[in-house]
This record gives structure tokens, C-alpha cells and sequence, in this order.
């Protein structure tokens, strides 16, 4: 049976067809993020983006936050510790056994909760292409997301604003004005100097005001500070890690961030993996898996 | 010799009639900081808002942002460490003997710069005010600074982004989304668990983020989220002061923003006193009594 399986996320729509076996028979991706749907258009969008991959008897599952509040249906989230197993028996059915929402999860460190909504399912996705079983990971992200799995299942996690803190601090605060305004290349050299800073520094309240000051001394180009600021804010969430060089690191997202990560991480110390995109196909083939032989 | 003391900065201008004993005669304030006149306009709003406290022989001295590129005349950097008496003699004079501006300082710790202008000003005038020589100052605002002065001299500084970090997450971040939209009244209880959190917390970028799942769950009510992010912004950067319990620490500044800042020293275990704008007045009066006597 082929599966249609879905990342329906804050900022973006992705999807692919997968066969029963596991290719990727074909991928599609929209810029129809849950903030761009109105909550009673949910299934209108879904079948103008995918109606024509949905064959009788096909199953899609749909992971992120399309099971959140603002979502199409809210699934209740999975407290942790929980496994593959978890997730795959609490869907939320929108259509039964035909449109389904994968559950995220919940963790409670004392008095403040954490959650995540689809990066559980890229998780065990990626435990299962590389063969392990305990791994510490990160999904680099808007909000990045640092895992804990132990003996299959998902032990500890946190949510760190690294994204979203650079996007305040590039577009919104007194370094916005001397960012440049327009694209600039990546530049290494700045980015590494920028972790450094961050890994050696007081903290990110402080080594931001660093960017301004580079500037306004003339020790670093305009064009070299926006590569600057990211390598201060990945480092900053690396050195909050409390990891230990040597350590192994599985880094899982898309290609343009996890490069990032990765270079930040080996300046560390810590040695990478690094997963695709392709870690949430297979965590939700795995899913479909579970339901086609009860 | 009556003097006409301008604290004029980035967002407000503030003045005072100050008679030649010390005592304030008048003080005026004014939406006018830096960012709304235009280069060539500063003689206009100076005359409008203060022309008529310049008598025959009145001296007008002036500390903060008017000095930097941006403002009416860039007056160089005084490197640290720097007493009273170094920025006394480098003053930048707008008009030989009747207007001039306080140079701000600068410090290089290794590759990186950091500036200040008008704290120094009030700085050199609460060590006065206090009869000390040796302190560890925090002047809070948009951008605190923290200060260490030693037998008079500012020996060390350093800048923290605080205040503008609250006013991103508040106003631009997802955090916005969950915060009231208009002002709700200070809660004591919210902003001093912001704080402890952010003591024994893992960084802003992560702790930032239980805000919104705070609100998720329904563990605190949304009028109380503003004290709290307040109270997790400001915590966090006294957790990178390398403070002890029993520590003291002067707090300068405006009303609202000391009293934050003592409740939250207060709670680290600091002992804290406090000083008010008057600082700035006799910091500025202390220079022209030293022109005075030449």
C-alpha cells in the first residue's frame, strides 16, 4: 500500500509518495505552512495539494504541527519517555484509516513544560537509517530541537529559540542596521569566529553587542556579520549543551542548516552524523508499517 | 557660574538648570533623543528646548549618544581604564567654553571592543554621591551596562543587550502571539520565578521558549507572562556577572528599572543601593567645576 506522507509544519507544507517497500516515488513542497491556512481550510488545501496522490485504500500520515491547536486537528501530545510504539497507536484519525496526525510529545522538567510536534517522528526515522538505538540528536531549526534516546525511545528533550533569536536580532534590533540589507555569501572564517566567541564568551545578551561594536571599530566587513551573528547564536546553544568534546552528535535536518551545526560542532570537539530529510519519510513509512499488520 | 547639564541620548533628552553650589533649579525633559533629529538640526532643538536657560557666560555640558556618529559632534573614545579627570580634559567643544561634550569610553578585551556613553558621567557622579572609590556598578536600560570602578577609575565595563532582548520576544518574537497586547501591571510573584528560573536554567535561548509553553499549559495567565519574561531576561544577565551571595552592587538609573533590578540582585543573595538620575548632575557639575578652577 502506498503511503502519502506529510510534514506539515508552522512555515511550510512538504509531502511525499512512498511505496510499500519505502521509495520515495515522488516529493512535493508548498508554502503552505499551517499560519497561511484558515482552520476551516485544512482539507481543502490538502486535496489541491495532494487530492491526486490519495488513491482508494491509500493511507496518509501527517506530522508537525498540523496537530497543533492552530492545526487541522489537535493531537493530544505523548508524555515522555516515549517509543516508536507510543506515537504510532495514539494518532489522531481526521478520516479513519484514511488521514491520520502522529501525535508530538511533551516533557515536564519541573515547573515548565517542554513539546515538540514532528521532530519525534524524524527522530525515530533517523535512530532506525542509522542502526542505533541510544544517540543524543539535534534538529537545528526556528526552534532547535536537542534529543536524548536511550533503548529506542525518547528520553529528554529541549526546544532552544536559536533561529528565531538570530531572525530578532538580524531584522528587528540595533544590529539590523548595520547588517547588510540584502543576501550575502556565507563566510566560514566569520562564522567560526562568531562560534568561538560565543563557546570562550558571558553569554549571548553580551557577545551580541560584540557584532555591533566589530562594526562600528571597523574589524569586520558588513558583509561578513551576518555569518558572525549565526556562528554567536549556534554557538551559544552548543555551549549550553553541557557536552564534552569527543562527544557524538546526530545533527538531522535540512542540508543548509545542519552544515552549520556540523562545522560548529567539530570546532567543538564533538564528532557528527548527519541525517536528511528523508528520516521523516521513513519514520512515517514505519508508522503505516505498524497499522497494515495488526 | 550656572550650568545647563543635557543627558542626550539614543531615544529621550533630558536636561537640568544647575546652580553653581550643586542644587538642581530645573529640569526639563523631551521625546528629542538622537534618532528622531537630523544631522544638521541639533543647534535648532538645543536652542528650542534650552536656549533660554543660556545666559551670558552659562556653560552647557553634555553627556551620552550626541556625541557618537550619529549625534551632533563625535567626540572620541577615552580608553579604559579612565578617571574623572581623563574625561574632564577631553571634552569635545560644540562652541569654545559655552557648549561641550563628555567623551564616552571604550575598552578592548581581546578581539572584541566595547563603548559606553553617559554612563561614565554617571558613574564618576554616584561614586561621589556614595563617598566610594571602588565598586561594581550596573546601570540598566536598553543596552545595561556593568561597571567596575578602582580608586576612581572605571577599570572595566561591559554591555548587555537586556533590554532590547525583552523588547524582541515581546514585540517580534512567537512570544508576542501569547503576551497581552496592552500593558498589564508589574507581578512580583512572575517576575522573581523568571528570575529564579533563569538562575538555574540552561540559557535564554532555551528558557525563553517555557514563556509559551507555560501559557500552553495554562500555568500561568498571560497577564503575568510580561513579569516573567522580564524577570527570565534580567536573571539571566545577572547569572553571567560571576556574582556571589553578599556581593554588592550600586544600581543607577531611573526608578522603574532599579527597582527590578534590586528585587532580583536581592534574590541572587546581592546586597544592593541605589542611586537615581541625580548622578548624571553632579557627574556633569563636578567637570565645569574643574573648567571653573583651570
Amino acid at each position: 500500500m502506498q503511503l502519502v506522507a506529510l510534514d506539515w509544519g508552522t512555515s511550510s507544507l512538504r509531502g511525499a509518495l512512498i511505496a510499500e517497500d519505502g521509495r520515495v516515488l515522488e516529493e512535493r513542497s508548498f508554502a503552505r505552512g499551517i499560519l497561511t491556512v484558515d482552520k476551516g481550510s485544512f482539507p481543502a488545501v490538502f486535496e489541491s495539494c495532494f487530492g491526486d496522490w490519495m488513491q482508494a485504500g491509500t493511507l496518509c500520515l501527517i506530522a508537525g504541527m498540523a496537530g497543533s491547536q492552530q492545526g487541522w486537528l489537535e493531537a493530544p501530545y505523548c508524555p515522555c519517555p516515549a517509543g516508536f510504539a507510543d506515537i504510532a497507536v495514539q494518532l489522531a484519525w481526521i478520516e479513519p484509516e484514511r488521514i491520520a496526525i502522529v501525535p508530538g510529545l511533551s516533557i515536564d522538567k519541573g515547573s515548565t513544560p517542554d513539546v515538540m510536534r514532528g521532530e519525534e517522528t524524524q527522530v525515530f526515522g533517523a535512530l532506525q537509517l542509522l542502526s542505533l538505538t541510544d544517540a543524543r540528536l539535534v534538529l537545528p531549526g526556528t526552534h532547535s530541537k536537542w534529543v536524548m534516546a536511550s533503548n529506542h525511545r525518547i528520553t529528554n528533550f529541549s526546544t532552544w529559540m536559536t533561529g528565531e533569536f538570530y531572525a530578532l536580532l538580524s531584522q528587528h534590533s540595533i544590529l539590523a542596521r548595520t547588517l547588510p540589507s540584502t543576501g550575502t555569501a556565507h563566510s566560514d572564517a566569520a562564522f567560526e569566529q562568531g562560534v568561538a566567541h560565543a563557546l570562550q564568551g558571558d553569554g549571548l545578551l553580551h557577545t551580541a553587542f560584540g557584532a555591533r561594536t566589530l562594526s562600528l571599530f571597523k574589524r569586520m566587513t558588513s558583509d561578513a556579520l551576518p555569518s558572525y551573528l549565526s556562528g554567536l547564536v549556534i554557538g551559544e546553544e552548543l555551549k549550553c549543551q553541557q557536552l564534552k568534546p569527543g562527544d557524538n552528535v546526530i545533527v538531522v535536518g535540512a542540508e543548509s542548516l545542519t552544515q552549520k551545526y556540523t562545522q560548529a560542532l567539530n570546532q567543538f570537539g564533538a564528532t557528527t552524523r548527519c541525517v536528511g530529510r528523508k528520516a521523516t519519510w521513513l519514520g512515517l513509512r514505519n508508522i503505516a508499517n505498524t497499522l497494515n499488520t495488526r
